[in-house]
């Protein structure tokens, strides 16, 4: 399947490869065509190519943002409506602003609202799916690289996109077990939030490899 | 000991029986000094008393704070900060708002700062430790309810108000290597942003009886 991944940081690269490895299409978009992380990944993965962020939505037919979530409506703007049309997008980011100076974030947008919403509303022709934001780019792509039935978490609105987003999620190693489906979009805002204890726990253990369980009776 | 609890809830009530039933002198705290809930409950435990929100802060060496974190800083005023002066504060209590009609709660206050920094702020000579509110009032005095070595969080300024608030979790079921210190106060604002995880995994589930756990390499 063709892939378009927005980013070229470290989230989009461990994306990117583990995808090209299992044979998909991946193409990483940047701003700038020419981005020299990009080509140097793109010359060493196979099945892989980078270019602008038009480029790589215009490539995918699922596409995934992995960009900063402070970025990415401007990145968004940049891939095209038309380019990201009927597409599956899988939001991977978090709009986390440390500005304040604070130990902790500020959510923007946040408290009432989500990134994921915002992208929905201004996107209504891709279906949205939050996933992937709760844990670090190693885990995404290699969950054992911590013990236990640690959990990902889902949301979004539209099922079908959610059955894909399931699928790829299975690709990168997380069996469908291990996935929970929070419901709707509206849920992207608790794992946007969740964010905050997520840097909290990185502070107190010193290590962003960790994973929350849950359990129930 | 002496612990004062402002509210009569099902979490004040949760608490004062079993702080009752480990042998301290636990005093409820409402609005109004002839609560008919709070006089039941005190009818049946042990060691246990009711009165009005000032009567409780004044009775209590350690206060915990039971009532709707939307309510508190009302509450706070009605307790008196002279009676508060020199005490720990345990805020157990969660800002969230369901008025907009959304699924998930907005936090007032919320994203850049918290109810408990907020309390901290306005009652200077009162230590205070957020914890207690990642759990429903079952699991709060009865941990074993849910399987596993799922845990609790805490945050607080003052390490021998924190240093208390673990012996006192400890009586309530907790072990300490089960109670996880996330630092300063500003860390309840992680603890209190996951109350939206919290919800929206408790509409997913069907049940308030699950908590989390945290695996890490």
């Amino acid at each position: 399947m063709k892939i378009g991944i927005l980013g070229t940081g470290t989230v989009a690269q461990a994306l990117g490869t583990k995808l090209a490895h299992v044979g998909h299409e991946v193409r990483l978009g940047s701003r700038d065509a020419q981005n020299p992380k990009a080509a140097a990944w793109s010359a060493h993965a196979p099945l892989a190519s980078h270019g602008t962020f038009a480029d790589a939505a215009a490539h995918g037919a699922i596409l995934i943002n992995a960009t900063n979530g402070l970025a990415t409506m401007d990145v968004l703007a940049a891939a095209g409506s038309d380019n990201m049309a009927g597409k599956v997008l899988i939001d991977a980011s978090n709009p986390i602003d440390f500005s304040s100076g604070d130990p902790l974030p500020v959510l923007r947008p946040g408290n009432g609202d989500s990134l994921a919403e915002m992208i929905q509303r201004t996107y209504p022709r891709t279906p949205v799916v939050k996933a992937l934001n709760t844990v670090n780019a190693e885990l995404m792509v290699n969950p054992s690289a911590v013990a236990g039935e640690h959990l990902l978490f889902m949301a979004g609105d539209d099922e079908r996109a959610k059955a894909l987003a399931l699928d790829l999620l299975g690709e990168l190693g997380w069996p469908a077990d291990r996935v929970m489906d929070l419901g709707g979009l509206v849920a992207a805002r608790a794992l946007e939030a969740y964010l905050l204890l997520w840097v909290a726990v990185m502070r107190t253990k010193g290590t962003s490899l960790f994973n929350v369980s849950l359990t129930a009776n």
